[in-house]
């Protein structure tokens, strides 16, 4: 299978030159330049691959093999090709990669399956130029509409139509897409995390995305001359921001694994070195893969910022985004298990911390992921790597479990 | 003496309405059209005193009355007439006022002095246009050369002499002055913080002007994905921060009283809701009558801040200002508390918590400073207050003890 890995690398080598930043990692915007010609080295892939290659309006890329039943559901399987400002090859376009790779080894094989298969390539889901994130998924399933697509604007205020029209993309095109066309959603992705290098386990088979739960903390005291306030004059928007930071660790590790904790935003006013803090606001990032646990991790910080509320401080907790966790489907779970196990591959349930396409798929059709190792753990940055070998374990473990889904004859 | 507290209450009035920010406060910049007006007022005010009025080079104002004795040094008494943004109608030209009110009791009952009185008038000690602060008062005792005066700037880019000359000031002329003619420099100031009014004493003498030590320190930890990351993975340089933080108020607590500790800058980096923080720097302003105590601060918060260097967390700790704290002259503190006695003016001892131009004096002469309360120990700020009863207290003290130092026979 040597041949495999090495159109692997060959693909991956090839993308990551299409970047805004050479030398300092990928840059590669919806809608650009770059983006046009990634997706035109995608395209010309999918054609040599056999499968016939269209865009929607939003520019997310199909390549369909088709099956022997009529108007049958496809089994989609990709990921995102756009990136984060100086990230790396490997977040989007590895999934996007394996699932070329997949219908490469079909064509090889001249396999005719009785549903389709769509290797899907989509835009957006960084949410770098257009924010949000997830965009070509969100509007593939409706759940971004034309009118909200079409009010979307990047910093220099070009909106997204204007910007597919730039790189000669036709944003008529067809959007939105019934569920009824689509049998399930693969998704192959980079870790993003150090869980399976440390286990030393080339394939984790996801059981859940997680859910997201953003607060805001605003604590609010009272500003007063760093030289003439004495320390029991004081009511210190920071000294108790801080307090309460120094605990938040202790709430999630005292859920079960995988609960995580984060204060990644913290700003202070007025933030000057001779000015007792008047005000400090920092977000709490809170994600777990079962909900209950989430929910107690709510409780518990919303009654830890509370219990600050006293002697000249006042504390108040809002909810910016709560997202529940997402079950992957568990069919199609045991189906991966069964086939790492024939293959002798070593895998390994885990959880993904991070959003993905996937995540918007599973209201919608059957879902369901692979994560392979990231070297160091590391993601979103140039140093962002991981093994084609276990790529290439991916795309033989997704091969066998997309003929069973489309019912190769 | 109700005709003295009149005067007081229609300087402070007059000299507030000088602002570029009516209804918002006093905003009454160096060298602007505001600082002209209060200076044409100022000098008015000398003048029917019967003082003769000069400026020198940086603009500060002089208003002399003659002694007998022939070059002998004078005895200043005054304090600063900018302000900051949005400030309040007391903080400098308090004691501006007083030191005219002192030169009109000398007026009134027509004494003449063996050494020469000099009530002063000083540009810029909040620093609020050209930066640094204290200024005039540097500029005068020669720590500000006329080299370094000359390439201040403001924001605009406008150079002091170019500010100077657009408000027809000359800046041509003399500038340091010789410390042998000044024999002494007395200010009345606003406490800008709470102690005596709490206490309900109208008169502070002032034994120390703190000592101010300005830390700067620098956290690194490992940026990480929120999601991605497991807890027991994590180098968070914002938690470790915020466990510094935390004990930080602790650590002055246990020195003498009047021990303060802030810290009133943090910045977080990256500071993304969904990034673990890679680096977090924060300020400790450290502020202590005694340097002892200020000495015993800035080792417990190096020791505190260096026991977090581990487990992927480097700490380090830079020292941006140390100041040491400024003793003011025992005789005339003496004299002053004597004054109070004789008077019956209730007083206590206490140290000021913000610099001052008078700590800029007292290491080139005989320096001195009373504190009247601020109301709820507010400054920098429109509700700045304090009772012109207290002011008037202050000049019939300061009357008194300056009758004193320059010998009126």
């Amino acid at each position: 299978m040597k041949e495999v890995q090495e159109r692997i690398e060959r693909h991956i080598d090839a993308i990551s030159k299409f970047t805004a930043t050479p030398g300092k990692g990928t840059t590669r915007l919806t809608y650009s330049k770059e983006d046009l010609q990634a997706r035109s080295y995608i395209k010309e892939k999918m054609k040599e691959y056999g499968l016939q290659v269209q865009e929607d309006g939003f520019g997310n890329i199909f390549g369909k093999l088709e099956g022997t039943l009529k108007d049958a559901p496809s089994v989609l399987i990709g990921s995102h090709f756009d990136s984060v400002p100086n990230g790396g090859a490997y977040d989007g376009p590895a999934g996007v990669v394996a699932a070329l790779e997949v219908a490469g080894l079909f064509y090889k094989n001249q396999l005719t399956p009785k549903y389709p298969l769509e290797v899907i390539a989509l835009v957006e889901e960084e949410g770098t130029r257009f924010g949000g994130g997830l965009m070509g998924s969100r509007g593939i399933v409706g759940l971004l509409s034309e009118e909200e697509f079409k009010n979307l604007k990047d910093k220099e205020g070009i909106s997204t139509e204007e910007a597919m029209e730039k790189i000669g993309l036709n944003s008529s095109l067809p959007k939105k897409r019934d569920p009824k066309t689509i049998k399930a959603f693969l998704e192959m992705h980079i870790e993003q995390g150090p869980i399976l290098e440390e286990k030393n386990i080339p394939i984790g088979v996801v059981e859940s995305i997680v859910g997201i739960t953003l607060l805001e903390v605003t604590v609010t005291g009272q500003a007063g001359h760093a030289g003439t306030t004495p320390m029991d004059h004081r009511s210190d928007a920071l000294v108790t921001a801080a307090k309460i930071i120094a605990q938040l660790p202790e709430l999630a590790i005292g859920e079960e694994d995988g609960t995580v904790i984060t204060t990644g935003r913290l700003n202070v006013f007025p933030n000057g070195a001779n000015v007792i803090p008047e005000k400090t606001v920092f977000t709490v990032d809170i994600r777990s893969g079962k909900d209950e646990n989430v929910l107690n991790v709510i409780e518990k910080v919303k009654e830890l910022v509370m219990s600050y509320s006293e002697n000249g401080i006042h504390t108040a907790v809002e909810q910016l985004l709560y997202i529940k966790p997402k079950d992957m489907n568990q069919d199609i779970i045991t189906l991966l298990k069964n086939k790492c196990e024939v293959l002798e591959i070593p895998y390994c349930s885990i959880n993904s911390g991070a959003g993905h396409d996937a995540m918007v798929f599973s209201d919608f059709t059957d879902a369901a992921m692979l994560f392979i190792p990231s070297k160091n753990g590391l993601s979103h940055c140039p140093e962002e790597w991981s093994d084609s070998r276990h790529m290439e374990y991916a795309v033989n473990i997704l091969y066998e479990v997309i003929k069973r889904l489309t019912e190769v004859e």
